[in-house]
């Protein structure tokens, strides 16, 4: 069984080259679905899942604090529960066995028993920017500075709950198989050569 | 033109994998050639050349620093002209306008008006590790500590040397076309699915 993880800096075209190679490769893709499965297995609304999971604001709820203790416990534990069924699905998708492409959700780390093939997908910051304007809803007018803070900000959060659980670190070369960077390409021409990288690792030599 | 350079972390197989895609795309390979080329027109040793532009200990020399200023100041303009020199080589081979691949050197940096394809190339710290022991001479017997330390310090002083012409950090992916990292591949398979990846490159829609 083939497992190919993407993390990405955000607006650096990581979904979509994760989409692309999924149908290049014939395997099976899985980004929102995931989300999806945690929402129906815990009796929560999608918007609010991704957003607990993404915003990531319990990193920042201390143990204790004062008079706020109790929300803040309650609001502990339901993270905890989403990030034990994020692990649950992604263990199933590893059961169920077949070849696939997993963007996002540290699944690079949660998964690595079945050391799969990991990816990190990265861009220059006008890349990141220009990438992120063209796909703005229309009357979203963000202003580049503030375009580029969250970029940083939501970027911050994916590095803080990798490392959570990792200690290769989030971005750095040797934490993953491979790491593109797709300023200069488009991401159609990018998939081909990523998806032949991905081949040979499967076909190659010494696969110790 | 086309140039590829590769950065690499101690002990990756950055330097084979250099030397076999230069034969693999039909390029040519620069290496301690630099370094020769340095000494012969600075009219120094190429042991010296080398060692002063690897330890980099240049840096840790403050500008002045009492009794000693005479001598930091002598080492310091040293220093500074197997810069300048180093600087003036690799415009030289960008001028010959013959494909190449560069090791090490911060060609990327240097020549970055050139517009290379640059490659950063890591490893597992157990990779690192077990691929020093094999190319250590006989005789000579560092323990496994004392080889990580030296990995360690080797690549420190590489980033610390990138670091001060440049804002792209060494060995953030961000700051590379493209990561590999050669744990789990025999090098010549490696060299074989990079080599793709750059054609592929250059025969790309979109040069922006």
């Amino acid at each position: 069984m083939k497992i190919v993880t993407i993390s990405r800096q955000f607006g650096s075209g990581g979904r979509e080259l994760g989409k692309r190679l999924a149908d290049e490769l014939g395997f099976d893709y899985y980004d929102r679905e995931i989300i999806t499965s945690i929402a129906q297995a815990q009796g929560m609304d999608e918007g609010y899942v991704e957003k607990a999971l993404e915003d990531h604001a319990w990193q920042h709820i201390p143990l204790t604090y004062g008079r706020s203790f109790a929300s803040g416990a309650v609001m502990q534990s339901t993270q905890t529960s989403l990030l034990v069924e994020q692990k649950r699905v992604l263990d199933g998708i590893a059961k169920a066995g077949k070849d696939c492409v997993i963007v996002g959700r540290d699944a690079d780390v949660l998964l690595a028993d079945q050391k799969p093939f990991s990816i990190f997908v990265c861009a220059s910051m006008d890349a990141k920017v220009r990438r992120c304007m063209e796909r703005a809803a229309e009357g979203e007018n963000l202003t580049r500075k503030a375009m580029e803070q969250n970029i940083r900000r939501i970027d911050k959060a994916r590095a803080r709950s990798r490392e959570m659980i990792s200690d290769a670190k989030w971005g750095q070369g040797g934490s993953y198989n491979m790491t593109v960077n797709t300023t200069g390409w488009e991401i159609k021409d990018l998939t081909g050569a990523v998806a032949d990288f991905v081949r040979r690792w499967y076909a190659r030599d010494g696969k110790a």
